[in-house]
């Protein structure tokens, strides 16, 4: 403490204090009780922590969001001391262990041993026992020297790396609770005993500072809340998530599979998910040809020449796949479809007559991502975009805009998604482009969302530096928000191509160019999807859509006969003929999430009917063959 | 002459004449007129060359065949002397100067001058003049040495080249006319006088010795025959050659484009060709689907492990793209489609119930080809294959190779070929699998080609070393013919990538493989498809089917009405409602080779009707909507 004082305002009353004073000290001064820290502008301060500048502090309490960060700061400790206590301090080597939105994680290498999910009972019971010994959380502020020195002594390498980055006016401060002492800004509560509920729930693998060139560590995931109840809640949230993980679903209903031999994050389509895209891209090719796009198809490779005009070989080359030299010459698998489209627009002189040009392709384009953030459909290597590129004159900017993203929710609602929030990011900082082209344009993104009754939430300064764009995300089942629809200007690639039109003026002109996709990767739109429905798809997307089931071998020929009246109006059947009883059938079906199962016996074949039980719906009883094509024709007709 | 005699029999007669004796003499001897060459064993021999093996000789006149053969040689000889008359001599550098079905070509440098199309004129006039002035064709035997001397005289740096590679044990002969002297095995006409009907027709580009490494020369093509009408004839069917050209009727009909910055060899579908392709696939999806196959999509990059493990790394390496380096691993764009459906295939335990598995893809590959031979659709560095693996227990290897190759002939009529050849290849010297996998499916290959009654030519010993295979050529219009169906059995991959199935004794059994391809590439097929029909294609693959097209300003509503219910029934229609005169509408709807054009003035308003013109047919008079509609969905119901 330093002798000199400040101006401290706590629940309204104002205290003059010695500068450095912690905060808990201050609070009893104040009788402020049941606080675990205290909010002074935009820091959170613990208990333990010196107060040096003046201002309102607000105290804060379990009933504060605030005050989980500072739970789950603890907790992260408190699992860093129950590793070393577990595996030995010397094999435990500690690298970060920040809270992220329900919890907390720790990045740790253990030496000679890898944690696997078996491990973390044992885990939560030592970290249960350091709670019980309530240890008091202390905190203490070190020279740079002192504290290289102290983490040497301790075999803490990861920290000594990040000491060695902290700015030199910061203070360093370590947080120490029984014999256990860790780097660290805090803040934390008082002592260990104040710790809520938690649970460990996963193990993952993560470079430390997330380069590929330097040690994998492995990363603890815990989740914590000071009540029980809402953690139960949200660990049954969670099992909810891991039931309907499209890694899961897309291996038991036979949608894809990733191959070790074939490639990381890439997706081998198996019939019944190629059935289901196939379906996918007729419907978006159909949908986008009604509305006056034009379709095409471009190569999956390209010279460089392309990416350097572009400019993705300045400032996006890390995300390409590696070149390929060939006849002196560089090549590249695309990682978008941009200059490709751009090359169809100029393969020949435009009129302001044909404007707008609106190009659509199912564009498969390949980018590079680190194995470790591969995941299923939601993150790969190879993926194919409904790309769209609308080129058009200023004067068609706002009608294009208003209708592109009308399209993108009623293709979504389609899907079975509902519900929205849509967010324009406006001019950063940097940027190309014209004022007057911002303004246009910017307006024009406005224009279309007020016009249709959108909420929407504005990113000022947050849009790429070539144009404004508006993302649209959904929110899924399980209240999840999913970024799919991007509708993107570009002032950068129509001038870097020296795209032009001839106006009625007979003069060149720029125009407008605008990027679009709607679901935006078929790949990861699958796995949001199958994870939005745990896999029972909409009927019309379902790529079998009736299973035909005889009860027994005598009415496999009516069967037959159901089965090809079914296909012939072009319903995706399936006559399940095998050898087996009729419930083991059902439940196949029902596995397999077929929306509707026909079951056959005598009575149905006396009456020329079917028995149709409904995923969804269940028994529906009998309905005579044409009423069930009626009924499930409706259905498809309606997008159920 | 070495004074030793041999025995020579002509038209039916003995004769005992010295050894080296010149044809033409021993022709006098026999009392042969009109000879312009003999025929010994296989050899063609001119008439001022050696007999020096005994043996009958045939008499070979201008109505024999073979006598072109000697016509062409004299004519590559004299185009090479008017080329040195018109360029100079020294300027000239001679390549090889070949006969080829129709004609002849040189290849030839010329200093410091690339021959234009303009020059042929010129050419042809000097060659003429070389004919009139009837010089003797002389024949000369020299030693190596001498020969070298003669053409490093002449600065004959390709003749020198070739000199090192004829074999010691060979005569190396020059033929002389006039002053200009070449290195020639002949045969040759006795004197430039006797040279036929010829026209220059083209010049291209090619390496010396086919090796892009090495310079480039211009290859000058000729035509001809002994008849000048069949020369003309001949040039007629070559006018419509050119004029069916798929390169020019894809930029007329705006098919496709290839764009230098992309890279040579590499298609962009431009909006009508996109519209195509998407219709043949469609197509073929459907009738695949029909047929038990089952579709999917496979990655276009995949590891190097799978093309080791093919063995494509190791006899196909040079018609691979180059490799990508990421990850400490090799990645490969794919040249083909085989080891990802085998990953498919390999994805589960597979038991004898589910085979025939039929895996179907539109898959899309890249293979290097030297940039010479490349050649708009039909020869490209990538391309989409209708590509299908039949997987299946030998018992079910007659029905699938009778069922895939009924499966090809139906769709190739579908796009309106009729006429086919089928070749069968059977095992070569070198192969893997054994006689008895060998035996059943050659014998399947015969059996289908009998039970369907085609017409087959066995190509003994020409098959792959991994199996029999048959394939079919297809008639164009022109009588050309062209390969394109291939079902070829593969003894070697389910070897090297281990494929089984589960049996009925429930051991695991090595299943047959069979790859199968209908139209082979998308690409190529679609160059052919054009060639054969002039551009207009079959009205159900028409990106455009039906141009509408008002008299004056008054019909457009009327027109707009038309266009709704042509497009609400599924047809490709167009209203041109452009401010031009009806007759220009019409002519470039015809330009665009659209089938149908409807006409709308007053009378046709009034009557409900549209006057309908066919490209095909011509006038079709006036015709109610309805019964437009039915006239066209009966031709495309016929794939007429």
């Amino acid at each position: 403490m330093s002798g000199e004082s400040i101006r401290i305002t706590i629940n309204g009353k104002e205290y003059e204090v010695e500068k450095g004073m912690p905060l808990g000290e201050l609070f009893k001064l104040a009788g402020v009780k049941k606080a675990i820290g205290g909010k002074l502008g935009d820091r959170i301060l613990d208990l333990q922590s010196p107060v040096t500048e003046p201002g309102e502090i607000k105290p804060i309490t379990r009933k504060d969001a605030e005050s989980l960060e500072i739970l789950r700061h603890s907790l992260a400790h408190i699992m860093a001391q129950a590793l070393k206590e577990i595996y030995g301090d010397k094999r435990v080597h500690l690298g970060v262990g920040p809270t992220t939105e329900e919890g907390f994680y720790y990045d740790v290498e253990v030496e000679g041993h890898s944690v696997t999910e078996e491990d973390l009972p044992k885990i939560e019971k030592k970290m249960r026992e350091i709670i019980k010994r309530d240890y008091p959380i202390l905190r203490h502020e070190l020279s740079r020297e002192e504290a290289v020195k102290l983490f040497k002594e301790l075999g803490e390498k990861y920290k000594i790396d990040i000491i060695s980055k902290i700015p030199p006016e910061e203070v360093i401060s370590v947080y120490k609770q029984g014999d256990f002492v860790d780097l660290c800004r805090g803040p934390h509560l008082p002592s260990t005993g104040r710790a809520g509920s938690f649970k460990l729930t996963s193990i993952a693998g993560a470079y430390w500072m997330g380069d590929s060139s330097k040690p994998q560590l492995q990363r603890i995931y815990g989740m914590a809340f000071w009540d029980d109840k809402e953690l139960q809640e949200r660990l049954r949230f969670y099992e909810e998530v891991k039931k309907r993980d499209h890694r899961r679903l897309g291996r038991e209903l036979e949608f894809f599979t990733i191959d070790e031999n074939v490639g990381a994050g890439l997706i081998l389509w198996l019939p019944r998910g190629a059935t289901y895209r196939r379906i996918v891209e007729d419907y978006l090719r159909e949908q986008h040809l009604k509305r006056g796009y034009q379709f095409v198809y471009t190569p999956h490779v390209g010279k460089s020449k392309l990416w350097e005009t572009s400019g993705h070989l300045e400032f996006y080359k890390e995300n390409m796949y590696p070149p390929m030299e060939m006849d002196n010459e560089t090549y590249y698998v695309k990682p978008m479809n941009c200059p490709f489209h751009i090359a169809i627009y100029k393969s020949k002189v435009r009129s302001y007559k044909e404007l707008p040009v609106r190009l659509f392709e199912l564009g498969t384009v390949y980018r590079y991502e680190l194995s470790g953030v591969l995941h299923g459909l939601l993150r790969v290597r190879g993926f194919t975009q409904d790309d769209a590129h609308i080129i058009c004159t200023e004067e068609q900017v706002n009608d294009e805009i208003k209708n592109a993203l009308t399209f993108a929710m009623e293709v979504l609602k389609d899907f079975g998604f509902n519900e929205f929030k849509v967010f324009i990011s406006t001019r950063p900082e940097k940027s190309v482009g014209s004022d007057h082209q911002w303004e246009v344009t910017t307006q024009a993104l406005m224009n279309a969302v007020r016009e249709l009754g959108l909420n929407y939430e504005i990113d000022e300064g947050g849009g790429a530096f070539y144009g404004p764009k508006i993302d649209l995300k959904v929110k899924d089942t399980l209240g999840r928000y999913w970024q799919l629809s991007t509708i993107q200007f570009d002032f950068n690639l129509p001038e870097r191509f020296d795209m032009t039109y001839v106006g009625e003026d007979n003069q060149k002109h720029r125009p407008y160019m605008v990027h679009r996709a709607m679901l935006g990767s078929i790949e990861r739109f699958t796995g949001i999807l199958l994870e939005h429905h745990a896999g029972l798809l909409p009927v019309w997307l379902s790529p079998v859509q009736v299973a035909v089931i005889p009860i027994a071998d005598r009415h496999r020929e009516f069967c037959g006969k159901v089965l090809q009246r079914l296909k012939s109006v072009g319903i995706r059947a399936e006559l399940d003929n095998r050898d087996e009883r009729m419930n083991a059938k059902i439940r196949d079906a029902e596995l397999k999430k077929i929306p509707y199962v026909l079951v056959v016996g005598d009575r149905e074949v006396e009456n020329g009917a079917v028995a149709v039980r409904g995923k969804k719906e269940g028994n529906l009883g009998s309905m005579g063959i044409e009423e069930f094509i009626r009924f499930l024709q409706n259905k498809l007709e309606a997008k159920e």
